[in-house]
């Protein structure tokens, strides 16, 4: 029996877009979370993975499913402002909520970026209705996969004692695989 | 409230390729179906439909999804013949198993393509576990959206009772969205 | 210096389809000739090298461009039949002439492919307005590196004399090849 | 009988990259010349314009074509500065010289822009051997197209009195137009 995901680590954020307030991952407990880390000079980001978050954000519309976006910059800081951003969100029509992860004191990786370990951009995380992390890849994500992934965590049971269960059903399909 | 689904027809079968015996959509009864109804001298199902397919059939080993190929051949009766579409089987690398839909006495279009009352090739069919017609679209199906809606009937529960539930929550997430 | 490229092979053909008359290489002598060579069940032939012949066509209407197709069936012979292929050209929109290569008594191989030593399906040949072959590829052919070929070859000169040379100037250029 | 094509206008450049001196369309006379206009910003310029470029620069090397790129930003202009500019060249992998296109003191629209009457970006100009201008467009540039215009252009006569001629020819052959 395989052990259950880890829990998610916070996200810290310095601003947001496309939102009035912040959004903390403890507060969307009971959806499911769509987490796409980009940046918006990374080619495999442009070209696969915002259109990607962007359809789903469409397709999602009334579901339970939340897409966010964090801007994780770890390089080229100076081309990838927050007011450069801003014009990215306008041309690419990004309506979900976008963040600009948490600049660190101590080197170019970003807090969220270095919370999660991720290798790149673009990176895609997938949060379950408890708070767990149940993907978490890096690179170009396939639509079928990542579909098959997000509608067996939507299809799931709300309540937290019974997600446990639903994960496990989840692995025996095979669902998440690229 | 929505009505339930319609139960899906049965399909009716000249032969089968990929299997040792006739499949009867009755037997598959627990598990979710596509079926994917395909001509093979049509561009979108050889460019789009059937590698759709494949895919699926490759990402689902180990699960309950059980896809299934039907040749509803409604034109170019000479052309599409039993033997040419073996060849396409071979060169397409389609191991799931694949019928021919039976041809009718009175007219082109074969007996199972006017049940489901198709519009045209290819046409994708997804029916839920309680053998319940789920989805019924003729062109080219969207990955996410297939891979949402699929994602969310594998994770369903498995008992008969309790599958209308699961069918209404999944369109409450509004998953099948093309 | 190199040497001049060889004379293109005669092409042996069972019949024609798109045409009134039987089609002589010979005969298209100061024209340039994009000879595709396809099987109705091969996979790339049918996503790219059909599609491209096609566009190919449509783009040099009222030029010296003559775009053929040659179906050189090497497997699967008894699904690949001239009223298949027939279904083929009307379902994927083919207005060229188009010739069934002549089968061999000795093999699987018919004579136009063993004459030009193809390796498979599809494969592009270029014939220059002199006669001579230009480009002989196996594989999906490049859009950009292609075209670059063509209209060199279009806009060289068309005495057979210069020929030679405006092949030569091709050559410094790099120009056909990706 | 056409008139023949206006010459190109002058470039206006406020900085170059990946050239150690500025460089004059005056000074590429005798090369075939493809001027890419693009913003950083654009999906169509970074999914479609920019990659076709490189693929022709790449293809190119040896002959007598000059790739350009120029940087027309008419909007955005806080995101899209210089520093951003030369971060997504070196993320696109583009090494042929770019220029940044002349602000204008009047209003958005950058001078080289203005002088070419551009609609937006992506925006391929072509120009000839002989300076003038052939190909003027706004939006994806088709590769097969493209090709053969350039083919042709590349493959005529290199000196000036011929090179109307040799515009006439692939203007008959019809060769650039989809």
């Amino acid at each position: 029996m395989n052990p259950p995901p880890p829990r998610a680590p916070d996200i810290r954020t310095e601003r947001w877009f496309n939102t009035d307030r912040p959004i903390a991952l403890e507060k969307l407990k009971g959806k499911v979370v769509l987490l796409h880390a980009f940046q918006m000079l990374c080619p495999a980001c442009v070209a696969h993975g915002i259109p990607q978050a962007v359809r789903l954000h469409e397709m999602s519309r009334g579901s339970d499913l939340a897409v966010l976006g964090i801007h994780t910059v770890f390089e080229h800081h100076a081309a990838m402002t927050a007011v450069a951003l801003e014009a990215l969100l306008h041309e690419y029509r990004i309506s979900f909520p976008v963040a600009v992860d948490q600049p660190s004191l101590d080197g170019p990786i970003p807090l969220t970026m270095a919370a999660y370990r991720m290798h790149g951009t673009p990176t895609t995380v997938v949060i379950d209705r408890d708070g767990r992390l149940v993907r978490h890849a890096f690179g170009v994500e396939d639509d079928l996969a990542l579909g098959l992934l997000l509608g067996s965590l939507l299809s799931g049971p709300r309540d937290r004692g019974a997600a446990k269960d639903a994960n496990a059903r989840c692995t025996e399909a095979g669902c998440g695989m690229p």
